[in-house]
């Protein structure tokens, strides 16, 4: 193993919020065989982000795509984030960490969701 | 006017947290200039789902189009906009509500992030 796919989700009380992320880290590992493709939550339900980039580390990860699964920036992302991956590459620094854009950063995904919300628009009125 | 869409958040402390929210509904406006198309929040931010369905009322819609621009679902979904709901349809009996799934239980929804998850991985290993 050499690269790994995180998916970092904000976590919630109750375990059936984590279903969508299982369900697209079911899809993408399905894909990716090879490839760990792991979730990790900031808070409220385990594992930390911390604990997972650990064991993938342990386990021979050397590159790892962080993938904040979060609709919009705010406090998570621009003040709890960073400091959590400054602990990360002080601890792990033989580790390359691309950390990519929040998923409601990324246009292609802001416009298929404007495509889906017309389309359930349009079948209910 | 007969028919609205409101977009439904959950609302941040910082303003600059809308802004993924503000992006889709003027994509979904610019396609559908006929149709309101608006942004309401559970908390932190106005507008108020019950003051932004109050004033749509007023203005003459008579169907509305709720999409929770949530993830996945927990408590806010699972308690909280019920209530909401429930409390919105005995103030305004002449209007139909369609509460659509949230954007995290829609599969297409959930594809199209698997894909661009891998597209993403693909581009930075």
């Amino acid at each position: 193993m050499s690269s790994a796919i995180v998916l970092f989700a904000h976590g919630a009380r109750d375990p059936e919020w984590a279903q969508p992320f299982a369900k697209i880290r079911a899809q993408i590992q399905a894909r990716l065989p090879d490839t760990p493709v792991v979730l990790a939550f900031l808070e409220l339900m385990p594992p930390t982000l911390t604990d997972t980039i650990s064991r993938l580390d342990e386990q021979g990860a050397r590159h790892i795509t962080l993938i904040p699964m979060f609709l919009a920036r705010g406090g998570h992302l621009k003040q709890d984030l960073p400091i959590l991956i400054a602990h990360i590459q002080a601890r792990h620094p033989g580790l390359t960490l691309h950390l990519s854009p929040a998923i409601g950063e990324v246009e292609t995904i802001l416009l298929q969701l404007s495509d889906w919300i017309c389309d359930e628009h349009r079948a209910h009125q």
